[in-house]
């Protein structure tokens, strides 16, 4: 297949990337690297099956040649307030990635007729008031919130693609994409992990809010990629939950990334605060991806730390 | 002042149109047409304050000279499934209007400073879990439904929005419109009142679904207008209701139509179906609206039927 990724040199666009042409598939990148980062994609260069476009998806998408599979990873996606990547720092741009960009992808598709993956985000689930969540939940996201421009961008979206496979036929498929973290993960991106990584390498106590029994579920990249490689193989429309359900409390996380850095400088407790950039409670239900993709997460959380470790080292200049 | 209203040949732009004229304003109209009729607009040929161009605000827009205010009406906004202009058939152009023609028309304020007002609607609240809605309600929306190509589109204009205005400091404001009724309501609606109307004027039994117990709310659309035209005129950037919280039992309207109309063909009762074209029951709380916009609905229901029936007469053929 001859596959359009856009935002290709973002932290999952640029794993995706990876896993099509291991699979023997052409892919052609496309980012304008508002939040991307050009290193993601730097391996790729000279490969015959990869090419790379510089564009804004936002504005009218042309690609020379055929097209089979159109996948739309293009948007902001980091909560962190503190960050000019910050999805609530680039409200605009954010918003017109969700709606210019998922009506100018579902266009290119179209004209193709080829099949077509829209990233979508556990985010649509909002501040739920049903866990965990199944796809069937309809969320509950304040639509002028200062975080609406990435959730409603994305609701939005959604609804776009389902209309487009209602009214035009078009081939589509809504992955919902909870919490991943691994290599090539935005050191800033605000959430627990890079910011615990960070501060163990830094050797700087880390930072736990409250009294660090508050949960999170997070997805090693290869399994989340591994979903949406089957999502896209396969003929479903309605949205698929990909994310790992397991919920690990902050305390435990803190504590595995301190042994497995080896640092000595231990843990600060601080007063919950909205500085943490990722507050809700999500879990996703993963019984859809069971039942009709044969998805399962595999990678443990101490193993899918040891796989990250190398590339926060790394941007951290620490060899 | 001089004010771009888009959806200027739609029901409640017409309107909207008419009273801006009669407080002393230049208005532009600006319609596609594909829901909006002429007609509506035919009493204003001649006007010298008045000027029309014939535009989708899905595309680029210019306007020659100064703008001090736009209001964005254009869209679909019919929920009757059985008419070529509801707008569960015309998806794409309903998201359109709501995502392209917000930003579009949003460029146009923020060109030209201007103070700009959305229409938005009750149906971002979806099928409500909460009675009466009160703005700080966050809705209950299915994001892949059928009639989410207009209530997310809706959602994404209102997040646009106040993006526009947090971002880009942009003079906004947003009104959250409830049922309407009166001249110039698209006969073929497919809600209660037009229903109603069209059936008492063809001397047919008026078609009840279920007991008739259930109620709705309908504001006569001078009322609309003129919260809507405080709202243009107040500083106020928060969303706010207008409406009429008073419930009324589609019994209620059955007789006070066949009274008015001396339709002696009365009633007939059927089970409840989903053609019916408005199932959800809303109720604005206008606490906001009476507090920030000194503004309370006027018209009752018999005076609002009474100086309905004309144009429904008229659009019969019955004079």
């Amino acid at each position: 297949m001859r596959v359009l990724i856009t935002g290709a040199a973002g932290f999952l666009g640029s794993h995706l990337s990876d896993r099509l042409l291991a699979e023997g598939h052409e892919v052609i990148g496309m980012d304008n690297f508002i939040t991307g980062n050009p290193q993601n994609l730097a391996h790729l260069a000279g490969n015959p099956k990869f090419s790379f476009i510089r564009h804004d998806v936002s504005n009218y998408i042309f690609v020379p040649g055929r097209i089979d599979a159109v996948m739309h990873f293009a948007s902001p996606a980091s909560p962190n307030k503190d960050s000019p990547r910050g999805y609530v720092n680039l409200p605009i741009q954010t918003m017109k990635a969700g709606a210019l960009g998922t009506h100018n992808t579902l266009g290119v598709a179209r004209a193709h007729n080829a099949r077509y993956l829209l990233a979508s985000t556990s985010e649509i689930y909002g501040d739920p008031l049903e866990h965990p969540q199944t796809e069937s939940y309809w969320g509950h996201v304040n639509p002028i919130g200062e975080r609406s421009v990435y959730d409603e961008a994305k609701r939005f979206a959604e609804a776009l693609t389902m209309a487009y496979h209602r009214f035009h036929g078009l081939n589509t498929a809504i992955v919902r994409i909870f919490n991943t973290y691994g290599p090539r993960m935005h050191i800033d991106d605000g959430r627990v992990v890079p910011n615990f990584l960070k501060q163990a390498l830094q050797r700087e106590p880390l930072t736990v809010y409250g009294d660090g029994s508050q949960t999170r579920s997070f997805c090693y990249v290869s399994d989340l990629v591994d979903g949406i490689y089957r999502l896209l193989m396969s003929g479903e429309h309605d949205p698929v939950n990909i994310g790992n359900p397991v919920e690990t409390s902050i305390l435990e996380f803190a504590e595995a990334i301190n042994k497995l850095t080896a640092n000595p400088a231990g843990l600060e407790y601080r007063t919950l605060s909205r500085t943490e950039g990722d507050p809700q409670r999500r879990r996703p239900d993963n019984t859809r991806a069971r039942t009709v993709l044969d998805w399962e997460p595999k990678v443990q959380l101490d193993e899918g730390l040891r796989r990250t470790l190398p590339y926060f080292r790394q941007q951290l200049g620490l060899e």
